[in-house]
């Protein structure tokens, strides 16, 4: 009555993942402080006697992504490190995304300190194996925005020039969805309501004259209304991060105002770890919000997938429930987060099943659902070729 | 060692419980859309996709309801409708209602969107199997005020008016509790001392002058005090519920400065999800406090419901744990709400006591508590006759 | 696959545990309903009904202490109560502290409603056995700045007294860390920067002319940045406590802000429920920051000690868990938090590498940097004899 086998498993085992949220891999072979700076949410803080590789993620990357290496499982970082760098960028990514299963991916492609790949080489990469892989664009909003300032904007342009942009932007082939990083800019205890022009204007002088990060909570709000605007799905982060998340301040339920605003707009709460209860509320009580539990898979490992999988189901309907790896850089995560994924989601379903308190084509038909179909429902991937 | 068979089961088999907050049931057969909607705290979302009956409170509604109805288990939710339709609601209610093995009710009376049944209904539904079963009634007092301005009242006298009616209301035969749904219309945000005379008048001009909803911050505040002065228990929604609540504001720790001034009072905080553990905290430190999981039990299904149980007695004392369903409208949640916490609450004991870690004479006692007991102690049924 | 028995197992009984936040214990024989307030956050209420003794610490201190005052397990409150008076206060401490294998205490010294043992009775008692032990001291820098102010001193020279009599506390031998109590006085929703000294005189106005508790936020900042400024550990409680907490307020990611502007200190999270999902997200992206689970372990008592670490240890690096029993004048809690944190990270840690998610080695090096490595790198005995 575990769940640890059965027919969910091999069903999920089979089923090509639908990946909504990630972003490219390295296209070369990280330097050992980047690598570790990349399993963590923290840095690699060299010489603290502190290692990435004992965090959770750390330790799911020795045991499940060093046999694919050809490497004994739990093996130690130096080992690791040593034959990622022999075998070179290129063989781990297709090793790690093949081996992922994922036969869409939709890329965020606005956040680049590192040298990733563009979507088609990831879905190349991915689709080495012969199956094939496609991928989507989602279109970061606030990199928009700030390429907008860095170009040179007036005041009183910001609002016309910033719409044109990301107009521009997502009627680009395979642009799928939008998506918001306001929880590291703001956090959501906003004002709900759309900003009038001249807030707007006002709030635009500092911005266009000093440029950097859109910070400013009425730009983050005429941000999020022009996302209503662009009528596509729209990804949130919401819930942990690095350490520039106000942790506080990114619990979901904040939206909740905003959210009976946008009855238009789908809303897809990203990670939400650890307010998986809460995003899943507002999925229950909301017909057009979902969510994943995306970055938190690979954080806590399989070890706590199910644990975490569980809580955010107990009032998220299955309709609402999407994949995603939030893979960054690492090809690591790709493998990692559909293994955990896959094995948390079935030891649920399966356990349910075994106890007789979920009819098997319910869980099989849940299952498919998570892993793809929801996906494919929402960003409706054939309308945007 | 996992807690499924043994004698706290047997012994919360045959208890007969006390379900402290639950509602009346529907009189006739709902239209489907109706009951789609009941069985949610979100919305039937006609064409969407998404279905109620997905959702983990559908699934134990056709695992657990389903035979009841003489249907096979996980039912479709077509069939089950149709057979639900077929049976009427009278012999529907019956049977859900007998086997719930509940022989007190309070009903909250005080919402009714749809034509439900009257107390002693309830009661004599439960009560149909032979065993007998009795009702109480909970005034909900935000009805009460309403109902006091909509008969119309100047600002100045809606103080005493409303006391004057509360005081009419609660002195009715049967009536054992009073009841404050501030959750759904401020939050408990709130300043929490009693505000003056002068402060009440004030906010009760627009009150007066326009009717609807009891939503000022003000006038709740006097509300929740009107409550302490009325000497009965208290009934607190708190957490999550439909799309109305905003649920970072409903934690019941925000109550804590309030409940540090009315010592006298019992306050029982129902629901509490996602917040049990902080519940169970304030039910630890506070004599006075106490609390259910009520709505919680049957929307996560049997499936959680003993891990929620779990968080919720992490700290709370075995004397502070009550029973409710809170079930409206559809008596399938009657029924399932007594499975989900005897099942839950007994796995959880028994689990304890095969670990050896409780004492079985230790865990049948709080069995027997948390089932009927406690309800007993805080609303003294013997008083209210 | 349960983790129930195996090496972790065997390698924690043997490891004499590290207590990095505990104090004293009582010199006598407790009245009973002064043992009764002790046993919980909440109190005695005698007469109520409600019992210690029910509480899940009290139903642990019947398990697994009674055996150690020779009586059966399970057995009832006054039997224990007499059994215990028969043995006294001595005997009482010397059994349940030997039993708890803890070899070093860092004793805070600054709240005693109580008559406590001094550190160096502590460790006499606990050392009893043969094996012999150490206490070292934490300064609680509230205690100190309320002597000052009951010493006397003029508003204008508040900041410097209290730095001074600081800097005097923490260099007295065997001081290793301070530790505040902001959580009980005002909660963490403060401003993070260091106050000025005008601001620090003005507020202390009111504190220097009535004395009492150091409460207002202009001097809890201050405290906070005194104690970075002496430059040792700091202890911070966070998350539940008695009902003097305001549970909201003291959720530790309200410290974010602060965290950033403190690189050099080290703050140790003591306690975290229900906030132990956050306060491992803080250490796992910040580099100095720690976190024991503390108190919760013998509150929530050993059911569910692996539940809580289980959440605890999602995203936090091992080598920031720190062990404590936070036990406070029951010698009880000493036996118990060091058993709840023995077989709740064993059966983790256990579970894991029978699952083979976890290598042996890497299990049984997180079990010894837990119990007692980690306190010995952020604390640094050697340095303060």
């Amino acid at each position: 009555m575990d769940g640890r086998t059965g027919p969910v498993h091999e069903a999920l085992a089979t089923l090509a993942l639908t990946d909504h949220h990630c972003h490219g891999v390295l296209t070369d072979t990280p330097g050992d402080g980047d690598f570790e700076s990349l399993l963590t949410e923290g840095e690699a803080w060299p010489g603290s006697g502190i290692s990435p590789f004992d965090a959770p993620a750390g330790v799911a990357v020795r045991r499940h992504c060093a046999p694919l290496l050809d490497l004994p499982r739990h093996v130690g970082p130096e080992e690791y490190l040593r034959r990622r760098g022999e075998l070179g960028a290129a063989e781990v990514n297709r090793r790690f995304l093949t081996a992922a299963r994922t036969d869409v991916f939709c890329v965020d492609t606005g956040f680049a300190p590192y040298p990733l790949t563009a979507p088609a080489a990831l879905a190349a990469a991915a689709g080495a194996g012969g199956a094939g892989a496609v991928a989507y664009e989602v279109v970061r909003l606030e990199s928009v925005a700030e390429a907008v300032v860095a170009g040179g904007v007036e005041p009183d342009g910001y609002a016309e020039a910033f719409r044109s942009a990301a107009e521009a932007a997502v009627r680009r082939p395979g642009v799928v969805a939008v998506k918001s990083v306001a929880a590291y800019r703001t956090g959501f205890d906003l004002d709900p309501a759309r900003p009038t022009a001249a807030e707007v204007t006002a709030a635009a002088r500092r911005f266009t004259a000093d440029g950097g990060r859109l910070a400013d909570p009425v730009l983050v709000r005429h941000l999020l209304w022009t996302a209503v605007d662009l009528g596509l799905p729209l990804q949130l982060h919401t819930g942990f991060g690095d350490n520039d998340i106000r942790l506080h301040r990114v619990d979901p339920t904040l939206l909740t105002d905003w959210l009976h605003l946008v009855a238009g707009t789908i809303p897809v709460l990203l990670h939400c770890w650890p307010y998986q209860r809460q995003a899943g509320y507002l999925a229950a009580v909301f017909e057009q919000v979902y969510l994943d539990v995306g970055l938190t898979l690979h954080h806590v490992g399989p070890v706590r997938a199910r644990a975490v999988l569980e809580e955010a189901l107990e009032l998220t309907p299955p309709r609402k429930l999407l994949y995603s790896s939030d893979a960054y850089g690492v090809a690591e995560f790709y493998w990692l987060g559909a293994l955990a994924f896959r094995r948390g989601l079935a030891e649920l379903l399966q356990a349910r099943v075994d106890a007789d308190e979920l009819g098997l084509p319910d869980a099989l038909r849940f299952a498919r659902w998570a892993g793809a179909d929801n996906a494919r429902r929402v960003y409706r991937f054939s309308d945007s070729h």
